[in-house]
């Protein structure tokens, strides 16, 4: 019987084969080594080089067969690289590899967007199995690749998308496939957690802490992508779509960054107990799917409040597991690349025991995306009002109105200026749609000069 | 060629079936559903039925075809149980599942280790895969099991036997694979982490905490497995024989518990910016794996100092991925359980893509295993002496002599006692054997009324 079934099944798939195009996943189990196309050079194309060079042996013992970059595609071939690769290997060509028959491992670190799916694309319509650090390309493609991958019974793996060398998709993916995932929270980007961390450390303000940053390589040149939350974001998508088993992209996630974060208020997060952070926050509800990157501040004690620096860290609750937090460096070449290369080896496995797309896309179900008006939360607030009789008053009248109560209150003389005061209040959970809605009229009280900041907090788990 | 070679490798796995017993890796291609067999309904195994039923859609959707729970070995079918089960399903007949050609996959949750080793290994020699949480008989007989696993095509997964619902193991052996692991540390006992944070944050002793701890059901009757490191170091000796690729058993472990810790060391501690926690400690060195389990200081800002309560963490150092942690719950029904059926699932998905076994024993390695004499420590000693001049000085002079250099020292007088004072020391680095012996000098000197404690500093990272 078993016989039977397992040539049908490679019958089956050699007809596939021969519908999608030649080769494919032809002999790959006669395969006496995995041939590997990179596609992209750069920082983490180098890290893979370097630790398949000096892991040789290990690896190969692990993966059964020898690992050989065969092929990489560059823009430039005589341009000086601190990687030795042989004769031949380096092409700017890049049908060298998604069209070369005897490339099995097509690992795309060439970063963007259109460019890079197109090839991967390709790639996997060809037969090869595919490794990607891209959270780009995932976040907004992620759906048709899957398709395509499993349409050719292709590996589409993608560890190093998010949270650099940590291992977070694949501990979703199977250690933790027993679960309803409730909720996930994640530090997801290393340079706002630099930032926030200095900024909270030291009392530096934004700006100055931002070219520090820069100037340490933590920053790019452009930071928008990261201060503005777009790069956490990405990741959420991604880690979304794992936990829920529902297809979350970059347009569901609700993205605000840190540009508006100041030292003022973190030093008045710290005299209440919480740590600013910037998070990505994922959870199910009964109404759809929240996705959500933001400032938060939370509980000093909680474990996510210990990650500092560069660090970055995802915090996930299972119905069955617990708590659990997955801890490590978010990024840089080496970490990266560690992700990217486990990656290859589970990819050259699946091909050598003829089971490529072992573990394909996971997203069975189609849950709606629930509109940030109707997520629920406790809030920070910071508001300079006039310093007179009756102010609190009239807040917490619009506030009561809007079903908005407080937790707590600090109010704040200024020492240079006795017409004016700060209030800090935090609120008790409430629709984000009431809080909008209450301090839109607060804003408008002649007694109000100014809502300074509106932080969310995250303490519900 | 595809062809051939896929009936090759069935045809010599159906030959050695046919050498083992009957049915086997039969037909599992072509079922329907996947047969567990439970050995064992206790704590763990009521919470892996209660998994299966709550998150069935979720689980079938993943696996890619349902799972049953065909057969459960019990001592007693009569007695009261908080879960369900069909009528016929619980048996006292241990070849009931071990023995029955429907069963794909044995469960061993009944603890234990001869009887738990003699099912076990008969399971696997029948070619059933096996999911165990039972670290005492990975830690004892893991080589032996390996081996039978891999002749007869089989899984042997074992998520739960360490942290329980942390992902640690298929992190280790996958996710990090691309490594060379460098150092591990883990707190992996809940029992005593949760002990040693009620001493340091309300100072409690430790007798009083051990009966809080037996009270809570955080500890059990007889503590000792838990207070004098055992737990621990089988946890430690799974754990190193994949971070290293070399098997590392329970008697090549080095353990120490925490019945000689003092809520004055941790203040101690504390005042030199320690925490106390129950460490297992392994590192790859040029002389040989260092595997030990003993109470040590760690610098209050490393990641596992902020692991609190009955919490575990895995603290893993990589050459390519950096620093990474792995934190959760370390016990309980329902963590252990989270870890048990995501192995289950990957069991039957290997089962029914005809690829069990996919990734087996990792020890391709042998490395010795460096005695305790010769590892490298920084420790932290407590004594008291007597109160007159030169005592130090009669100290330090043994010290240099065994090369031991001080890095800090705090002398203590006593109110109550002016012919008495205490020395608390922290050293630089120094060989176990020549610390030690250079306190057997001390101990006999006339001005050293004790040595009363000496615990390792743990900051090599």
């Amino acid at each position: 019987m078993a016989f039977l079934r397992c040539c049908d099944k490679i019958l089956i798939s050699g007809i596939i084969s021969l519908m999608h195009g030649a080769n494919k996943r032809g002999d790959t189990v006669s395969k006496e080594k995995i041939n590997i196309g990179l596609l992209g050079l750069g920082t983490v194309g180098c890290g893979v080089c370097r630790i398949l060079e000096n892991n040789y042996d290990n690896i190969e013992q692990k993966t059964g067969l020898p690992l050989e970059i065969t092929k990489v595609l560059v823009k430039d071939i005589v341009k000086d690289r601190d990687v030795e690769l042989g004769p031949g290997v380096l092409t700017t060509d890049v049908n060298d590899i998604i069209d070369n028959p005897a490339i099995d491992i097509v690992v795309e670190v060439m970063g963007g967007t259109d460019t890079a799916t197109c090839y991967v694309k390709k790639a996997l319509s060809n037969g090869k199995s595919v490794v990607t650090a891209n959270k780009d390309m995932m976040a907004l493609y992620g759906k048709g690749l899957f398709e395509a991958a499993e349409a050719n019974f292709a590996d589409l793996l993608f560890e190093a998308s998010v949270g650099g060398g940590i291992p977070i998709i694949r501990p979703l993916k199977q250690c933790l496939a027993a679960n309803r995932i409730k909720q996930l929270i994640g530090i997801i980007n290393g340079t706002t957690n630099y930032m926030l961390t200095k900024m909270t450390a030291e009392g530096i303000p934004f700006d100055q802490v931002l070219s520090e940053a820069q100037s340490k390589g933590y920053a790019e040149a452009d930071p928008s992508s990261d201060i503005e939350g777009y790069d956490a974001a990405r990741k959420l998508a991604i880690l979304a779509s794992i936990a829920f088993n529902s297809r979350v992209t970059l347009d569901d996630v609700y993205v605000e960054g840190i540009t508006g974060i100041s030292t003022t208020d973190i030093a008045y997060a710290e005299k209440l107990n919480y740590i600013v952070k910037l998070l990505g926050i994922t959870k199910e509800t009964p109404e759809g799917i929240e996705a959500r990157v933001h400032p938060a501040l939370i509980p000093t004690g909680h474990p996510l409040s210990a990650v500092k620096d560069v660090f970055n860290a995802v915090f996930v609750k299972g119905d069955a597991v617990g708590e659990t937090m997955f801890y490590g460096q978010g990024a840089g070449e080496m970490p990266t690349a560690s992700a990217v290369t486990a990656d290859i080896m589970d990819a050259a496995r699946n091909i050598s025991k003829d089971v490529p797309g072992l573990i394909g896309c996971t997203c069975y179900k189609e849950k709606p995306v629930k509109e940030m008006g109707s997520v629920e939360s406790k809030y920070f607030l910071r508001l300079r009002v006039l310093d007179r009789p009756g102010v609190l008053a009239s807040i917490t009248y619009i506030f009561g109105d809007k079903e908005v109560s407080l937790a707590s209150v600090i109010q704040n003389q200024f020492e240079d200026n006795d017409t004016e005061a700060e209030i800090v209040m935090i609120t008790h959970k409430v629709k984000e749609r009431n809080l909008t809605e209450a301090l839109e009229m607060i804003r408008h009280l002649s007694s109000v000069i100014d809502v300074c900041s509106l932080i969310r907090v995250e303490e519900d788990y």
